[in-house]
């Protein structure tokens, strides 16, 4: 939450690599791209044909055979892979990334990254950041520059005070900001307080919504799906998110997952109460409070003001009908 | 669930009362006036500020200063007020409603309809109806005619099988279907299943999430809006809906919500577990449901395809930043 530094000159790196080609590595290296803040983008997956259709998009300029290879060049080296993976990821650039190298993850847990980069010699400079950005989509195809535009990128730096370092910390929220985020800085354990409400919580929810509708035997999935419009289709935009980097965030996000859920039970449990005995005082004083607070979010960037989402507004892809 | 007659013939009425002039009442006579389909439209509402906003926006003919002189010339009565008056309105209906008049209300719980309907006299025709479309404002000033285009519209027609009595329910689907709406037709008790998992509950989540996250000591409301686009932001539009409304669908709809909301607690206890012992197997299954069923969603016309609604998308209002 400490305000960071307002270094606003773009950085400039000569290779970038970029370990997961997916919606995240994908938009980060369009909007290097397009920005002019690399010479060149090497990407490393593991799944090859990612890479080729990475490629095919100009997306990357080099699919690299290993991940040894793709890193040796690199200044800047960005993780973009689930946050299980992080952490084997950031061994192995211990023994392969050049002196002075840059390493950033996209990760949207930040505990288990700080835990995993004590491994790392001082030579590298690694930066934790996760930018708040994202769609349901996944895969290279899905990337696209504008991503990070308006949203935040959250940075929590490791515990070290040399002045190569904060100059690290400093060239990436540059970067950051060079790609249209904006940037604060915060300890991990604060970082994974605050996303468990704002991110964890709500994905887990609208997973559990589309299991609870998946197995009532007395109204079908046709029935779910034309009245959809009534509320439910909102919940299925995030419950169609990568299966795998969610399952990743909730196994190394526990604590502050099941601290908010509990939270989140307590809620619901109330108003349950409240229906069951026709409390209609404490509903409609719990209802309120939504309006406000997105109006608030409206207010900062963060949402659209049009009615829907502006999804209904005719001429709209949403409006395409069989 | 039984399909209904193709009556496809735009059916006309000379004069319409619509009780209750806002979101869903303004697009009805909105959608009525545009498509010619009645010759004058009064208004009634208890807020004569609402109504004398109505006719200035064009919405009305002609505001009424009672319930009484509003519906006595009408051939059409269209009942726009939340669920828990609509008892006390019908009731009124009974009494000035001119014989042989149509009846539909518009409300998202029927069986407390259809209870409320059985003290109307047989010269009445009362079809329930609900249209499953609608956005988080309210009032007049949020109607547009085309709400209902591609949505569907649930009739939950009274235990009445005389010849006029099904004349009337084949001319007020035919209405729905002339403001472009899907018909369905079902009996109230399934109707109110159906809705409590598609519409009910998440709503319900919605604004148990907006309360978890306002009772949180740890994270501030600040960064809750900051980072709301971690998926938080999707929960509040509807969680933005009208208070009053919601109110009393919980309130009428106790049995089916709370069942619905049973189901959804095991499930989430079924998530929470897994979370607990790091079943990331259990997580991944869990999780892979949401892309079908939203992809079904998107085919069935009734969600845009574009990844977060669309909103997103440069040039739309939502990238508007202060």
């Amino acid at each position: 939450m400490t305000d960071i530094t307002k270094e606003r000159t773009a950085p400039h790196f000569s290779c970038t690599a970029i370990i997961g080609v997916g919606l995240i590595g994908s938009s980060l290296a369009l909007a290097l791209r397009e920005r002019g803040l690399t010479d060149k983008i090497i990407g490393i997956d593991q799944d090859k044909d990612v890479l080729a259709r990475a490629v095919a998009l100009n997306i990357i300029d080099h699919a690299a055979s290993s991940l040894k290879e793709g890193v040796q060049d690199a200044d800047l080296i960005i993780v973009a892979a689930p946050v299980g993976s992080i952490g084997e990821i950031v061994a192995r650039l211990g023994e392969h990334a050049r002196d002075g190298a840059i390493i950033i993850d996209v990760g949207s847990v930040k505990g288990v990254v700080a835990a995993a980069a004590t491994t790392l010699p001082e030579r590298l400079f690694f930066v934790p950041s996760h930018p708040v950005s994202g769609t349901e989509q996944s895969g290279p195809e899905a990337g696209f520059a504008s991503l990070f535009e308006e949203r935040w990128c959250i940075l929590t730096p490791l515990e070290r005070n040399d002045d190569a370092y904060r100059g690290a910390v400093d060239k990436v929220a540059a970067l950051w900001r060079a790609v249209g985020a904006q940037v604060d800085v915060m300890d991990a354990e604060h970082h994974d307080l605050a996303l468990a409400i704002t991110s964890h919580l709500p994905h887990l929810i609208a997973f559990t919504l589309i299991g609870a509708a998946d197995d009532l035997e007395s109204v079908t999935e046709a029935e779910i799906v034309k009245y959809s419009a009534g509320g439910f289709r909102d919940f299925t935009r995030i419950a169609a998110s990568d299966p795998v980097m969610w399952r990743d965030v909730f196994l190394h996000n526990r604590e502050a997952v099941i601290e908010a859920l509990g939270r989140f039970t307590e809620e619901l449990i109330a108003l349950q109460r409240a229906i069951r005995w026709g409390d209609g005082k404490a509903l409609h004083t719990a209802f309120e409070r939504g309006q406000a607070l997105r109006h608030a979010i409206v207010e900062a960037g963060q949402e659209t003001a049009s009615p829907n989402f502006g999804r209904d507004i005719k001429g709209d892809e949403g409006s395409e009908q069989n």
